[in-house]
């Protein structure tokens, strides 16, 4: 039985803990699963941030552990959750604040990466002002909530497909003004010729714009990689 | 005295080589100043090269070796060559071939990266179609030349300050567009709050969008360096 975080904004969430081997205060990821909700690929990746040596905590977004494995309904609880950034951030912020007390957690220390709807989910986190020690939407979507941000206190890295029919040169500029106004430090690496949703071997529609690149996927997670080592020496 | 690399297009070029210790072939990789032509800041770029252990060239496009420390004379320069896009890759693919031939050099591991001006002419220089294992401009001018672009045989990393006032959004979009067209492999690494010249601690005016940063200046050299690892391995 796997551990579980348990937590509760509007409605109870139920995330997922994979812990690395060894004792002492560990940084924390959160890891934001793409639209589909909670289950093998954000577990996975998860469980790929335990073996960093962070305890890595899959988020539970749309609460009660919700997830499908069906387009269509993703696609429609994502919109009711679109339709309700308020939530979404707080949900996010009451991830944070659980994953901050758990055992073995250094609470100075937690970052956020998220996929797809979770890279929205992680920079509604940013948005919220609350102190991480970085953020990472992978192919995410950017678009800000009507209420604007708060004053950022963490640093951005987006990765991103030039070619994400969900996340157009339009809203990398908008993200780029977004952020220059409310992040004092951020980047992108953005892989041409790449679509959405590169680091998911499951994605294998190029025609929609959405299709697994070995070698952006590759080049992500080392990015990444770097950027949390990074973050995480200069929070110690 | 430092060994030279002799090199004609239209005009003879002096270009300088820094070797790593040790034989066998090397890889190589020019390095393309800035507009004020070669010197201190190319050179000791080219030595960090070695230091990697790869073939460093600082490249010389002007011609002669004509270097100056006098912003205006540079900005004439520049503004020559800039008009005489053909010269600028001709003198480039002169410098790239003559690489090929030095004595301990593999000639089929030759990457280029370049700074300000650079950065354009390592870019005219994959327009060329010649192969290439890796092109990496670095605050780099983006615009095509007039003639346009062969089909790029390179990869492609654009380290680039997001608010640099010579590259504006506008010309990312451009490039992104031209790269999309010619060359299957190509990234960018943006870097916000970050203008022209960050990798250049001489570069103090950041009320003109040209400040050094050492931030950017770090995070831009590990990935170039990842990047020259990556593509010398596929390449070998």
């Amino acid at each position: 039985m796997m551990e579980e975080l348990r937590y509760t904004a509007d409605v109870e969430c139920v995330g997922t803990v994979f812990r690395p081997a060894g004792d002492g205060p560990r940084p924390v990821v959160l890891v934001a699963p793409a639209f589909g909700g909670v289950g093998p690929f954000s577990k996975s990746k998860a469980g790929y941030i335990a073996s960093l040596g962070y305890i890595g905590v899959e988020v539970d977004y749309y609460g009660g552990g919700w997830r499908t494995d069906d387009r269509d309904a993703a696609s429609a609880k994502m919109g009711e959750l679109q339709a309700d950034r308020p939530a979404l951030g707080a949900r996010m912020v009451a991830a944070l604040k659980a994953a901050r007390g758990l055992e073995g957690a250094d609470p100075g220390r937690v970052a956020a990466i998220g996929f797809c709807l979770g890279g929205k989910a992680v920079l509604d986190l940013a948005r919220s002002g609350e102190p991480l020690a970085g953020v990472v939407p992978i192919h995410g979507l950017f678009d800000a909530p009507e209420g604007g941000s708060a004053k950022m206190n963490t640093s951005v890295l987006a990765l991103h497909g030039w070619d994400d029919p969900l996340a157009t040169p339009d809203a990398v500029l908008a993200l780029s003004q977004e952020l220059n106004a409310v992040c004092d430090d951020w980047q992108m690496l953005a892989f041409g010729n790449t679509g959405h949703s590169f680091t998911n071997p499951a994605a294998q529609s190029p025609e929609d714009g959405m299709a697994y690149s070995a070698q952006a996927d590759a080049r992500a997670f080392a990015a990444l990689e770097a950027f949390l080592v990074e973050r995480f020496a200069k929070t110690a």
